[in-house]
């Protein structure tokens, strides 16, 4: 049996030239010869805002302004949003499954990657009061990370520089966002030392990077499902 | 004996009449009244950019252009930023202790904080090819997190909602943030379930966090320490 999927690949990279967009495009490639939907969002490149305020919305509640309850009440009024934040959260909703591509800044997204989360994911929508994790609103949905680190791996153990692993540096993001939106998270794709990789390593990479897309629809690997 | 300090205060609010606003304001008093100097940083007041692009230097090398060897490449030709990430990392240069306000987001700072992180702790100035933790070049300053989050406490635990506790979500800010840069880590202060918070329990936050202030040029509690 194939499952044909709507695949929403996010990506956050201002190079076309960069690692990030090769992983990119060779995700959306290879799910396409595969028959399946690809909607890609590039973020640099559509002009995507990414600081959070109020004319994000087109009503305001009247109330002291939080962001957040902000949201709640857009949402009632009909998606009373900013065209980038409508048009955004309409790709979402579209998606059987989100692909992240994004360099690791800071360890952590780009803010520009970071405004999406924070715009996008909206409250009333995404999510809800007593409506997170399990109860989540974008239930039935799954997301990856493909995320390129500069720093080698040795930086990313208990005892490296970093003093953590990945997966804790990613905690934040799987859980603390796409998990709280009821979305099932895959395991993360990682590329390490990414500025010390030679051409024939770049190559691995995107043969590897291919293989776990293939995956995706054949057997995929949740690390967080409800 | 008194130390008298110079402080930057970050402040990434939208709203003066937020919580976040009250303590940094609370902050500033208090550090003044014993005598310090302060800067207040209000980076949503400032049009402060979160995006980083391109048109953050004023030279570029002419590479492929990865942002991080472009930061590295412009500090060498005399700090050749846009002007608002030159101010600010003046700021930051200038100061003894940095403060940072700010609320938590998913799990994170907002987009327009992260972006000062993405753009201000350059590559060459504030850290450098072997030049980080110890070796960081903003070394001899602290800094402190001052974080507002709006979940309740108990979400904040390896068996809570989160899976993780607030030292484990800010490890990636703490450590691989502002101690990459060689700053020595104060203890957050941390206040929970923000949304929830009677007159009185806000009242018992601010004066709370009076005292911290208040202990941190008496005696200043570390996570980390260069």
């Amino acid at each position: 049996m194939i499952v044909l999927m709507n695949i929403l690949s996010v990506y956050c990279h201002h190079e076309p030239s960069s690692l990030t967009s090769s992983l990119k495009n060779i995700a959306t490639s290879v799910l396409i010869s595969h028959g399946h939907q690809v909607v890609e969002d590039d973020l640099y490149a559509s002009g995507f805002e990414a600081k959070a305020e109020k004319y994000d919305f087109t009503v305001l509640s009247g109330s002291h302004f939080n962001y957040m309850l902000e949201q709640r009440n857009a949402v009632k009024k009909g998606m009373a949003f900013a065209p980038d934040i409508q048009s955004e959260f309409q790709k979402v909703i579209k998606a059987d499954v989100i692909l992240i591509h994004t360099p690791l800044w800071w360890l952590g997204v780009p803010a520009l990657l970071k405004g999406w989360f924070d715009r996008v994911l909206v409250m009333g929508a995404a999510w809800d009061g007593g409506k997170i994790y399990e109860q989540g609103l974008l239930r039935g949905r799954s997301v990856m990370l493909c995320v390129v680190a500069g720093g080698p791996e040795e930086f990313f153990r208990p005892e490296g520089k970093h003093k953590a692993t990945i997966g804790q540096i990613l905690h934040p993001i799987h859980q603390g966002t796409l998990a709280f939106c009821g979305l099932d998270v895959l395991k993360p794709y990682v590329v390490f030392n990414s500025l010390g990789l030679s051409a024939g390593g770049r190559a691995a990479v995107l043969s590897d990077y291919q293989f776990q897309i293939e995956q995706l629809s054949v057997s995929p690997d949740y690390l967080i499902k409800y």
